[in-house]
């Protein structure tokens, strides 16, 4: 393992940042219906007030992504939302705009076949865009439901043309300071095509798109058996990666924590950029993001372990020795140079992590001191009140 | 091909059914929303309606089945539901408790933690068997949600002996003309376990549970790859298997209409119930039913050419030459062994199937007959201005 | 269905040709071993007459590709092979170099770290360039079976970009007139990470090759659930796809025979072609190729049944009604539209089939003419004594 | 994290045993040939040589399971090879029949349409359980190759029966001492369907063939995604797990070694035993077996590495605070209960086991031990003398 010191690790976690969604604090499910938690957050403020909580607590998470349509009223001032997050103690970070929700995408955003919804999907985005721009946002994520359930359903390369259309016409809205993060998803809302099906899609288009457009790689969002870490530095090399959405999946797109079904994957994908780090002396700009569904898990909880599980993996990366494992490969000592992967990942960590918390000001033990903390009960508490005084009626949104 | 008579034909699609289910008329949709039909069903009466007309136009699926929660009020005489099934032409078929909706059942039904939520379950699969009774259902047919998303969430074998309990209980109540079907599937809604996962699991609870407990296949319920006809020729070769839910899928359980990505799958399905009837002289009791989300195409167009393609596959296994299949495979003949079974498949037998439809007085083509009739726009028209009367709000059910 | 003549569809078979391994006539089998067909062919003569015979009796494959390693002699002049295939009644296609089965590639050709094996692989490439000049092939097909087998065992970067230098070399030494095909596959033989892997890296190294390096579309080389005919129409419409593989399996690269497993399937591939033709007016230069494994099957049967296969699909996409299906696209009709690629899938065009080949003086079943004519029989006899002659000692490669 | 002593670790990690297989020491390879080791061994007085280094250097690997085929000559007395194992240090364990390399298994062996086939290879199943009960050995282990690559190819219903038949015969012939371990596998290398093809019909061709037949589960023998854990859980619950072939893999039956691609799932199978072993206060016989094919890595340095990483992943199972699990469990604390799994997983062992080993006389780090021994070098040079003094030819048994 690479001798290095604790200064050093603490320098590490000092520059390791990993934003949070507004939509991970709100109540989700499966198309079979949702389950509540009174906790759970049902309004911007709410959001807000989790994320801010979950960076207070763990240093880790200072900027949260908004989803356009859920976050942002139409008369409401952006930059009045920024103040809120700043209120928290947080930024607001990537700008998501929604073209999956409104009726008029059930055959989709910018592959509709009805030139009508392709051009209110663009006006959305570029509403997206504008409000980034005031907000002061990097990153314009962009995530497509589009696709087909059929053979035959529709013309997919006539699809193919009109999203190239589409992404370069927001392409150009952009301000030179942001990103389009370009995602992909092998399946599911669509069940027989999806429009951008593989991180080559992403990078055709992005391609296209302009200078600007990079891929966003969900680690969910991938057939069986891929493997993303090669993805990864695949697109490195390109200069193509622009981001991340951690989360963990044992099947389809399952959405769970980060790391809960196979940690060494998440391991592996940091580690990549780790050794491309090494091996070039750059530092990609790359935005790491959680996106999570937590179903069963209490909200805030989840998005803790979730950073937690996150800053203890990348750490392990650190501790991989890059040169004596340069000399392992080079020498095709396959045994050996495995082994110092598996060094660095069997060491742990968490006793290291604990004192550069304390050495921070932050709680050893996030998640413990939430719990002792009694956030959750009071914001059931107040948020049931709340909806009460409102008059929201919750609808689990059941199946038929 | 095998030498067959036209009349042995017609008689071979008398005696094929396939069961629709009321729920497949209803507005569903995917965890991302839903998009409405102005047609879709959205009362008892009108999945009633639709089912008959699919029979009336085809012929061949004379029963529905129905789902519990969603189609009997708690004060409703079950008589009255068959009585109005059969105002449409139709009967009532397999009873469908609804274990999975409730609040209660987040974290299970019959493999709750809480004995609170198991009994609930028994209690409504109980309820289910009775009103069974009252409407003369010959299956009961059970699909548990349960499962967790979390490694450590649960002690899996503490819930499968929950399982074996519940089961045992409802299994005991049923009456002796009732056969309890157990579902089974690999994920969704659960994304770390199912409690009952695969065909082997149902086998072994309903092996526990009595005598008339047997195995439900799915065919959108396997992991990619998975052999369907395979576990179905094992199946019936055991004396267990109850029943199908026919679907198509291209990924996971997508719940697309029957043959729609993989036809030649379903001919292999039906193809080893043939097989197996020609071995062994008998004709197993299989119940043929529908389960299907048909969230793009109109849900009464997708039903009739869904029973279409099952008439068409079923038809197309009548062909097969099963004494020369048997010398071909004997011999070791591998090509000519799969030339037969091809050469039934690629037979077009829509004219056959036409002359049937006509000899029986119904239309050659029910899909065309669907059109010309003017049926979606009456319903759309009709169902729209009945939800409006009584207030209803049609709620996407949203993401986050 | 569209309304076509059958003149039209004559003249369609007659511009259909699909390509036939030389490889494909010889004993093959699974790592458990092979087991050996006594009428296989084991020298090149033996594998050319095969071809022949196949495009005798087809009249549809009239081209084989070969081994560099396996079918020519480093000794052997390669216009005599280019006159042996001449007796046969065929020409040489595609040069496939072999830079996977010599020792010094244990860790990979072009991904090895050590140059020496890069260098080999190079050489071999550019032999096989210079002998694909002499014989006038018009493709040089690259498989690679470079990967590495543990997390850690390499730089995945460091092999992205020697495989980059090492395609640009070979490909800066191609005559203007060949093109490179570029093939991927996901996993097997290397069984963590493949450096070519899907379509996306085949494109990417491709690009960075040279302006006539294609990306190869072998059928079987995908993870499960992934959309072929997607990955066909993309690439169409990036003027990047330069040819198929085609094979068929259920699960992993089984190399099963074409449609064996999802005919439906191989439909959807010749229609994405068909579709594009249509729309664009432009017919691309495609290279259709067998790759398959005839471990049960005759070797001869089984290209004749797939010639067979290719020449079905085939000919039911140009029954598509295009115009139809364009409408049925732009109104949103799901069902419809679904039902013109149905329509034409149904058609059972083995009759239309048999009369084009009785018009160009071919057998109506060309396997029913293999099998009455003797061939195998004669062949098993004949080469049987020759391998005796020749001292030749089968080894079935066991397993450990 | 449970509190518990060193001492109790310590007796844990004496009660672990792992056995390895004599045929993990030879050259295997893939279907595109062998890359070979000059140290592997190909005798079996190697193979134990090496097996019996292993168990030297770790302590953990007491017993050898062989090859009927390739370990036992006809006229070689059984006896024999025990001797010859115990001067090795070590003794035989389970007996594995080879029914799958011989040219008359082309077809299959129980499954296979001649009854000669099925009558051979029960007759080498019946030789095999002569020899395990002369050299005492307590597991007949069963892996069949049976299966068909084409849909009609074979009846599987038929074969299915002949499977009961033939598993009883052999059933009938163990001595009560010997267990019958029937393994599974969803493919290859039959490439449509495996005669048993998954645990359910191991379970029911167990429980046909009578008490003493159990289900081996190895670990690369599922489809993508099965949850391997559940399944074992349900066995044991079943009281019909009788051992484990460990090994890892990515995508198909890779053969990687154990917790190379996925450590924490070979931690969750061990804690699905502890965990049982908790709840029922009952210690299960369960054979744990290694079963890996190292293509790449050192025979002997794969072997040791992987006994490593098992005593590992047992020893953290070790320390899950079991009752603190049941209680979080009970409160549906989802977070909570997965944490309790994660400590133990996170909890770097590699000390405490090296103590364990310093206190019963082993090398600390056995790796280090074998690689500075000089072990591998001695018989890279002794065992290339000796194939050069029995005239070996090497076949890396190429593709075509």
């Amino acid at each position: 393992m690479a001798k290095i010191t604790e200064s050093k690790l603490f320098t590490a976690l000092d520059g390791f940042e990993i934003e949070l969604p507004s939509w991970g604090f709100s109540d989700t499910g499966t198309r079979f219906g949702k389950f509540f938690q009174p906790a759970a957050a049902s309004t911007l403020d709410e959001k807000l007030e989790d994320a801010g909580l979950c960076h207070k607590l763990t240093g880790a998470c200072p900027s949260v992504a908004t989803h356009t349509l859920w976050d942002f009223d139409p008369d409401m001032n952006p930059r009045a939302v920024a103040r809120l997050a700043k209120k928290y103690g947080i930024k607001l970070g990537a700008m998501n705009p929604n073209v999956f929700q409104d009726q008029i995408y059930k055959l989709g955003s910018l592959g509709n076949p009805d030139p009508k919804a392709q051009q209110q999907a663009i006006d959305h985005m570029i509403d997206s865009v504008n409000i980034g721009r005031a907000v002061g946002s990097k990153y314009l994520s962009l995530w497509f439901a589009d696709g087909t359930n059929y053979p035959g359903q529709d013309n997919l390369v006539r699809r193919k043309r009109d999203f190239q259309k589409g992404l370069k016409k927001v392409h150009d809205k952009m301000p030179r300071s942001m990103t389009m993060l370009v995602e992909y998803k092998p399946f599911e809302p669509g069940f027989y095509h999806t429009d951008i099906a593989d991180w080559g899609m992403a990078y055709v288009l992005a391609k296209h798109a302009g200078p600007r457009a990079k891929v966003l790689v969900d680690t969910g969002h991938h057939l069986q058996g891929t493997n993303v870490e090669h993805i990864v530095g695949f697109l490195l090399d390109e200069n193509m990666l622009g981001g991340f959405h951690f989360n963990d999946r044992k099947y389809a797109d399952d959405d769970l924590t980060m790391g809960s079904i196979d940690p060494y994957a998440v391991f592996r994908c940091f580690n990549m950029v780790g050794q491309f780090e090494f091996d070039t002396g750059k530092t990609p700009k790359i935005g790491y993001m959680v996106d999570q569904s937590h179903n069963l898990k209490s909200k805030v909880e989840a998005m803790i372990t979730t950073v937690d599980m996150a800053q203890r993996q990348f750490l392990k990366t650190q501790l991989v020795d890059r040169r004596a494992l340069a000399r392992a490969q080079k020498r095709g000592d396959v045994t050996g140079a495995e082994n110092l992967l598996i060094d660095a990942y069997e060491t742990d960590v968490r006793k290291t992590l604990a004192r550069w918390r304390r050495a921070r000001g932050l709680p050893a033990d996030p998640l413990a001191a939430y719990r002792k903390g009694g956030y959750e009960q009071k914001a059931k508490k107040e948020r049931t009140a709340a909806r009460k005084a409102r008059g929201v009626v919750q609808s689990s949104g059941g199946y038929a």
